[in-house]
């Protein structure tokens, strides 16, 4: 057979404006699945028989439609997700058939230019081929542009919120308001719209490709400014990457893989000249790179980790080598596609003496994306979610690299083969190297909330639309008049905006750390980790079930949101694994406390725990039920501070006795786990709740203050009421007082109703970022939120239209 | 250009032994992507060229490497199975290339006869094909035939344990083990295996398939045996369900909505004639059919729906209408693509008067599958799971349908026009038909808990294997010899069993039910369901959170888990309303204790709280906090009953003065939401506890009771626990005994530890159904479980070896 020329790509066929009104029913030919041979021949001539079409455009029209050339899916799925994104902008959507919509598309690609045929002309010809098309158009109209929108009791709002959610968005955007604000700019570009149908190859480059877009659009930059290459901006980094994670989740653990943790881990692992040779590249992503920390047998132990990197003096290189198979690097980001070099974390050996885990540069893939000799990488396969991250597989088979690329900011290894460090301890030195990981669980942290703040706004704003159930004879109620659905939500809204201030704090912390507060904001990182994400995890199972069957349709993002988070509480460190960490922190500062100054601290607590006696066990105000006492947050506070103080001392106690009884230390930690989880969970509450009040304290906007107020009250109300069985084991909380503070939240739920839908728009996710049909914020011209006409209207309440 | 001879079906080429060694090449020949047309056809001769193929192996292997003939996706996702079912039979999965997986394929399709020409023959022949394809045939067999089973530390199981699961599997198997173990068998057929990659309509047709297959086997005749019109074993039918909830929930769904749903409408809402005239066919799955209850705008609220049929005398005929956009047919299961039926609930209008909901049978598909005239279906698109069952919408424009076709055994319609019911209330009738919905509530509370039961089987086997940290140069630790592990999944497991208890209670009161019982069973499945779902969610979750990393993976299982049991808690009644249902009744039957008795009824009640106070506040029994005493079920049950009575009695009197006071009564309930869902709850649990301890008491087998004893102590103390703040508060437990409690439960997980494997092993889930490497029950030859070698086995402490 003779080759004939190739079928021009879906990109080259999109181009041509002239051909624009027959996408459509080009799509349609070939998806419809039942045209012959012949009938598809006959829709070319017809449309080529049209006198509009230029040369080129024909030429390319009738590849497109030889039999004998079936384009494949991935090349109909773009012209599918063309067609869609067009349609989007169309300001009606009442496409009757596919030549309606055609004439649209024509005239939605050329703007304000006028058609080179008359509209009219134009759908009259349309028609007549559509007919040769044989195909029923309204329905394929209906299933190719899906109107996922059609929800019912398309009605206005409840309520006007008592605050200007614009106000309070700037509240939650802070410090780093222009970032969020340009980053917010970047996602509401065209390109920036989830993509349905795609395979994980497609997915994975869609996903490569968003973060160059990203990358040139200047995100590297935040974090490697050029010509500074001690480091940028990582507070500005981090609200960028809190405000992409609005957007798809892959990109932004692809984002956090390649910028954050392997551009972190040269920054602070390595030193000037690994600075000056990579940072820029890793900042325009044109040397995507990856993080080989993991091994599949050694997850979150990584200490043990046994990938090994001898150093050969006789060449001056290191050599790289996975001995078992459990060494082999498990999850690595990036790897498996796109990575072309690695931070490799391995025991370093020098002169037949280990030194302990330190990070090395390793090239994994040639320009053309080749992988180099003696390194094998396998795919990880499918996920639950992010699929459109890469995680790969990694064995080094006695792999060579020069000595410069042992990242030695810490560890040093001469060319004879000395090795040097500033830190004398392996494990001191381990653990000042794992300080790199901080980022990326700030990161995650940042990422949780995100992804709690789109699920909250679905929920929320669903639930303000969607009636069921009401009195007899009287319209339906909205389901957030229900009770228990605004104890359901409203809740988790206050719990939304708490971990929100807390990750101010945490970031500014971490943005300003010195070496001697570096561990204790290490700590800090994982607890707040662990809350944010165990808190995201929760959040969004609870929203996907408080919108019922819709929450179920994968249109409405719950599907992705909850796939792609779940593995939130697992990597940058399993949750129980860093609670415990938390946990262990505060016993050492406990400790100190009595070792630095035994005998004052002995007396301040006994004040401190007095004060609270005093304050809170004495029969009246221990006995206080009245609304202000409760609202009031220092009773809160002093409350968690108990908590976290009482855990303290007796895990400390617990311990001692053990260890003084001889059990070994693994042993005796492993007898008070749960302890140690309880008092991890202690502390970072109480901090949270700190946090939550310093920040709505620091508000300027007085009109915001009464709504943060019963926020704060909602949920430090709620924190004590989750521990209820704790605090009256201890004699903090009476019976009477316990049922108040059940009142009282649902008092203040009641209160915070009319402000619930305003309280999720001021997250600020753009409306292309949400996606969901049923919780998008913007209104249609005709006042109403979504496309269909209000069916039941009549029952309707009476209600205020606003605009967002 | 000429017409050319098809391609060949994949079928065929399967069909075909002598090509069997070619396959894994073509699969790879056409999956690659980078093969032009040239080195297509130059596999295609040098595999022809070989001696041992025939003229019709020949002629179908010519058109499968024609280049202008690309097999379509399904086509190869049919081929890439069938090589992965066969080389899932291999004894060895050391294949190198695609050579000698090649010839490992001919030799397992050969079986005991040999093959045509010597296996080293064909491997020499093979290779030289391979060496024209020009790919990484190690590669490329490892993508392939993806060794998921690459798990660390395989090493020998921890314990035996102290009973034999065997026995424990008989116990739950109970009165329908023989219809279980019938269904384990069909199950085990190798039809029955996950199907990765397939696109949404093939995975609805496999689904189909599948529930062909079954039908073939036997399950319809289970619910509606031959010749027994008035239906077959129910109770047999969900024990069938329930087991085949081990396998893909897609499946089991399709199952329920066509045998269960639509098939128990006509038998419990129709007559004799509707008996004889579809229930063989039901059962055969000639006539699939569909459920269509929910509308959009009305979906926990049935009574509502706005979909009329109004009778036309002038015909004798029904006009089935969809009068607004909200009335629609929503999320009707088997209507998207197979259903040619469906059983249409709406609004019975005769004589312009209104009647309220009935049902009748509307046919909706003719049997080539085509919709017929004035019915509209549209897909509900891509949902978060159970994306095998089609679930569809449907509109109604004035379709008429026979007079025979009202499904009339609670309300007839003469011919005349004249409406007759036994039942007098609209209302009263309206609930006596939704008794239908129940042996769907029932149904969906079993499906939650086979699910739980597989996530909880992974989970247990994997932390009972994987190692992480451990004391300083000692071996690493098994998962579940850490503390919280054991408290993350022990009590887990023993809430599993509990509701298997409490379920086969279910069902054997539905299955003897009478009339006077019917409210009662149906506010228990509701209970149930609602309480088997829920914790179907949170076992889940935390099971794949136990297994870290590797339970993010697909191939272990909890993401489809997750994603297909996550609606169970939204369908067959949303469980908050369910629960609402639960303490409606309950507040019924307790007014209806004061009404019946007075007297009687007060006396009783103070009498029953005075021996609770007596036993349990007295000085000496409230405080007792010794193993014995908490370990008493009595105890235990005792805080179940009273909290439930007290519970009762509270939310009774806030209902009475609200009502009292004029409130309305939807706003009266409204505004104790929060109370019926606690009383819901406090009733379903002791109902659980109940039922466990019943079953317990009922086990003949004396060498089990030991284990089921803790397990039952564990979940009791687990109830306290949970609700500690609640019993602490009304004075029910003493501080020190709440601390005991949480002691104790600390205590029988280690108890229960070395019996955590047998405990799930004793669910019988096959290993084909469970499927996840990390999981699975088998143990390979060499006395490990997976095909690994024990990297580490050195570090193995002393540990039993035993097969399952």
């Amino acid at each position: 057979m003779l080759d004939a020329p190739s079928r021009p790509s879906a990109r080259e066929l999109l181009s041509l404006s002239s051909l624009a009104p027959l996408v459509p029913m080009l799509y349609v030919a070939w998806t419809d699945g039942e045209l012959t041979g012949d009938e598809l021949r006959a829709l070319g001539s017809a449309a080529r028989a049209q006198p509009w079409l230029d040369l080129k455009s024909s030429s390319v029209l009738a590849l497109w439609v030889d039999p004998l050339r079936p384009p494949p899916p991935r090349e109909l799925a773009l012209v599918r997700e063309h067609i869609r994104a067009t349609a989007e902008k169309l300001a009606t959507s009442q496409q009757q058939n596919l030549a309606e919509l055609g004439v649209q598309l024509a005239q939605a690609l050329a703007g304000e230019a006028p058609l080179s045929i008359p509209p009219a002309e134009l759908a009259k010809a349309l028609a007549s081929i559509e007919a040769t098309l044989g195909v029923d158009g309204k329905e394929a109209v209906r299933s190719l542009v899906p109107r996922a929108s059609r929800v019912p009791h398309a009605e206005p709002r409840s309520h006007t919120s008592s605050f200007d959610p614009t106000a309070m968005t700037a509240v939650l955007d802070r410090t780093y308001a222009n970032v969020r604000r340009q980053v917010r700019g970047w996602l509401e570009d065209a390109d920036f719209r989830y993509k349905e149908g795609l395979g994980t190859t497609a997915y994975r480059d869609q996903v490569f490709d968003w973060l160059k877009h990203l990358a040139n659009d200047g995100l590297g930059q935040l974090a490697f400014p050029k010509g500074r290459e001690g480091g940028g901006d990582l507070g500005a980094f981090i609200a960028a990457f809190e405000t992409m994670a609005f957007f798809d989740l892959s990109l932004v653990i692809k984002a956090g893989v390649h910028f954050g943790l392997f551009g972190s881990s040269i920054l602070f692992l390595g030193t000037k000249r690994h600075h000056q040779q990579y940072l820029p590249r890793v900042a325009s992503l044109e040397l995507p790179g990856c993080f080989a920390m993991s091994e599949l047998g050694h997850g979150s132990n990584v200490r043990d980790c046994e990938t090994v990197a001898r150093y050969d003096a006789a060449t001056s290189e290191f050599v790289i080598h996975t001995p078992s198979e459990t060494a082999r690097k498990e999850w690595i980001g990036n790897a498996a596609r796109h990575a072309r070099i690695a931070t490799v974390f391995a025991q370093l050996e020098v002169d037949g003496e280990r030194l302990g885990v330190h990070a090395l540069l390793v090239p994994l893939r040639d320009e053309h994306g080749k992988v180099l000799p003696n390194i094998r990488i396998e795919d990880c396969g499918e996920k639950m979610g992010l699929n459109g991250v890469d995680n790969g597989r990694l064995w080094f088979d006695h792999v060579r690299v020069p000595r410069d690329n042992l990242l030695d900011r810490y560890g040093q290894v001469t060319e004879a083969g000395e090795y040097t460090s500033s830190i004398t301890g392996d494990s001191k030195r381990f653990f000042t190297m794992l300080g790199a990981l901080v980022a990326g669980r700030v990161s995650v942290a940042c990422a949780s909330l995100s992804a709690t703040k789109s699920a909250l706004t679905i929920a929320v704003r669903y639930g303000d639309l969607r009636r069921q159930f009401g009195p007899q004879g009287a319209p339906e109620v909205r389901l957030l008049d229900h009770q228990v659905h605004q104890l359901r939500l409203l809740p988790l809204v206050a719990k939304a905006y708490a971990v929100d201030f807390a990750l101010e704090y945490l970031v500014d912390r971490y943005v300003h750390r010195t070496e001697d507060d570096a561990r204790e904001i290490e700590a800090l990182a994982a607890g707040l980790k662990a809350y944010a994400s165990w808190n995201a995890t929760a959040t969004i199972q609870e929203c996907r079930e408080a919108c019922g069957g819709q929450g179920y349709l994968t249109a409405n993002r719950f599907a992705s949101l909850k796939a792609d988070t779940d593995v939130f509480t697992t990597f940058e460190g399993d949750n129980t694994v860093l609670m415990q960490l938390v946990a262990k922190g505060l016993l050492t500062g406990y400790r100190q406390r009595f070792e630095d100054d035994r005998v004052f601290a002995v007396l301040r607590l006994i004040v401190d725990q007095a004060a609270t006696v005093f304050t809170d066990r004495n029969p009246i105000a221990g006995r206080r039920t009245d609304t202000d006492h409760l609202r009031d947050s220092d009773f809160q506070l002093r409350a968690l501070r108990f908590r976290e103080e009482a855990l303290l001392a007796s895990v400390s106690k617990r311990i001692r006795k053990r260890l003084t009884a001889g059990v070994e230390a693994f042993e005796a930690f492993n007898q008070v786990q749960a302890h140690l989880l309880a008092l991890a969970h202690a502390s970072v509450e109480r901090i949270v709740l700190e946090q939550f009040l310093r920040g709505v304290a620091d508000v300027k906007d007085e009109a915001l203050k009464p709504v943060l107020g019963r926020m704060a009250d909602l949920f430090g109300l709620s924190c004590l009421e989750s521990a209820s069985g704790w605090f009256l084991e201890h004699g903090w909380l009476t019976a009477p007082k316990a049922q108040a503070i059940r009142k009282e939240r649902v008092k203040l739920c009641e209160e915070l109703r009319p402000d619930a839908v305003g309280l999720v728009d001021a997250f600020g996710i753009p409306d292309t970022c949400l996606a969901a049909p049923i919780g998008l914020g913007r209104l249609a011209p005709g006042g109403e939120r979504f496309d269909d006409t209000a069916a039941d209207s009549a029952r309707a309440g009476p209600a205020d239209s606003r605009a967002s």
